[in-house]
């Protein structure tokens, strides 16, 4: 059989609409596998998202809009009321390719249908709970340093990013920029301590996510000129802000999981100067895309040899391993390694 | 096959111990539930709670503590776990009773084992979308009025109550008395304005709620004197309390879904005095161990009147009607007609 034939249920959240309008990190992910599968041949996939998605596979959802954006729901009810009725459907399909989080693994004693859990992070430690009591089932990390090491992993597929809004600059611009969301664990004082360093402008973007650290370590510093916060930046704004990067700083202090600005700067041919933490060195190519560091100090270092980056071999990085194109074929490795141990279990059980 | 056979699995809930240090609702009825049946003589019964939880059944858990005691535990994690663990072992019982609300019924699809569910109160309308879903399995409600229109009880069972600890005494105190969680949804305003309109003192025992509420529309009524706020209260307090009362003044503004103070009062031997809404008029009986009303000015009228009622009376509606062992021959009626029921299906279908 045809494996572009197999029946693929992509379970997204439904906290969001898929994709998402604005935010919505995991339903960007599921909606991006679910379209690039469809673009890639498969004929059977089915997307189970809030009803109110777009998709080209199949749409089936029983919650009519994202619980973020219609207050009235009870976040669990529908968290609740889509995975049950996904589980019920089960049979249906060939795989299930879970993108919500623990919840979907309960059921999994329940239906014989094999499902693909990728974990787009752990928000806690203690849902490793639930993780551990589902150790024969199969996962997929987002890098290699976002692992928990008594889970049963299949492989690492990066998040692809869509390059489409992302212009590619040979050029350099004469700013340090740091954006995403304003918090401790992104580092965002740190950036302004560079830029303090090198005597380089920064351009700060992104929302405000702990309002008492911007208020406290970020805000004091904002000039409107050496040191400028824009705000959030849709995609067209990041665009335009990527062209007048020198660099890109991301000093963050917790493990990143993934990074998606690392992958969007370099895609714009702009270099990362990151912290040696979680997913960095797997993102960034040291010395050929960016610079791994480990401080303040040596990130100011590191601006002074950006004239040593190819920038397009930062492009290029991207294009090679993190374009929605690279997610979705690693994907299909992923599904093809399931479907062979499913044949050779039913092989062994006869 | 004795009935009292039948393997039972009663499923409480893991916010707190079973039974509860000090609060906790479900956790309580689901303990009494459990304990009760064993006292009656059923021989096959697992109580699904807290590890270190306490019964004379067998007792089977995942969870060590309550989440609401141990705030290391994401609430949700510790819920998924305890429930679908329970759903994996549900082959070895003839009944599950669920006293956990929702999240049970989303495993209906994938179990054989009946499922009888105590609604313990709709904490928002929204959680019907699941309710809704799951109309073939069995039903008790905790009062008539507390009822939805479109799913299928079987029949009400009130919560029992316990009884040591609740002296009946005959000869009334002089106060006023009105007690539960201090909340705009309990009245304890309407009580206030009750004891100016009589002039009878008033003794007011709770845990606050809602502390705007208190602040604003309780604490300037409070003198020490006439209007006394003495705290929250445990059982034996509670006792002394009641010994103390007159009449107690619940005049509740939302529908009582059952009402634990009313029945306390009446096993004290103490009139209630509540207001017409929701389950108070199957709790009370109007004129024979309390009066029903509409609005304040009833009620102050109402305790003008409170000599008629017999007080013996009062504390024997609850004999028969509030006891632990009065909720618990009430599920054993229930479990009766689900295993009747359950025995005509499988006929049916052979």
């Amino acid at each position: 059989m045809d494996i572009k034939s197999k029946r693929i249920a992509v379970l997204s959240p439904v906290a969001w609409r898929t994709p998402p309008r604005a935010y919505g990190a995991w339903e960007t992910v599921a909606g991006n596998i679910t379209e690039g599968l469809v673009a890639r041949g498969w004929k059977n996939v089915t997307l189970f998202a809030t009803k109110e998605s777009i998709t080209k596979a199949k749409l089936t959802g029983w919650v009519e809009k994202g619980y973020e954006e219609d207050k009235t729901q009870i976040p669990l009810v529908s968290t609740c009321l889509h995975i049950s009725k996904v589980m019920e459907q089960a049979d249906e399909f060939d795989l299930i390719h879970n993108n919500f989080d623990y919840l979907p693994l309960t059921y999994l004693p329940f239906i014989k249908t094999p499902m693909l859990t990728t974990i787009h992070g752990f928000s806690d430690p203690d849902i490793l709970r639930i993780y551990h009591e589902h150790k024969d089932t199969y996962y997929v990390s987002i890098s290699d340093s976002d692992r928990d090491k008594d889970l049963p992993y299949l492989a690492t597929v990066y998040n692809g990013i869509d390059l489409s809004n992302l212009t590619f600059r040979p050029v350099p611009g004469d700013k340090l920029v740091h954006y995403g969301r304003i918090h401790n664990d992104k580092g965002t004082h740190l950036a302004i301590e560079v830029a303090k360093k090198c005597g380089r402008d920064l351009i700060i973007a992104g929302i405000i996510q702990d309002q008492n650290y911007f208020d406290t370590l970020v805000k004091p510093h904002i000039n409107g000129s050496s040191i400028k916060y824009i705000g959030s930046v849709n995609p067209l704004q990041r665009d335009v802000l990527l062209k007048e990067a020198y660099a890109v700083i991301h000093l963050n202090l917790i493990p990143e999981r993934f990074g998606l600005v690392m992958a969007e700067s370099m895609a714009a041919g702009v270099p990362v100067i990151a912290m040696d933490l979680g997913s960095c060195r797997e993102v960034i190519a040291d010395k050929q895309t960016g610079f791994l560091v480990n401080d303040v100090d040596e990130a100011a270092h590191a601006v002074g040899k950006i004239e040593q980056i190819d920038r397009k071999k930062c492009h290029q990085r991207v294009e090679e391993n993190f374009t929605i194109d690279c997610m979705v074929a690693g994907y299909e490795k992923v599904y093809e390694e399931i479907f062979r141990r499913e044949t050779q279990k039913k092989k062994m059980n006869n």
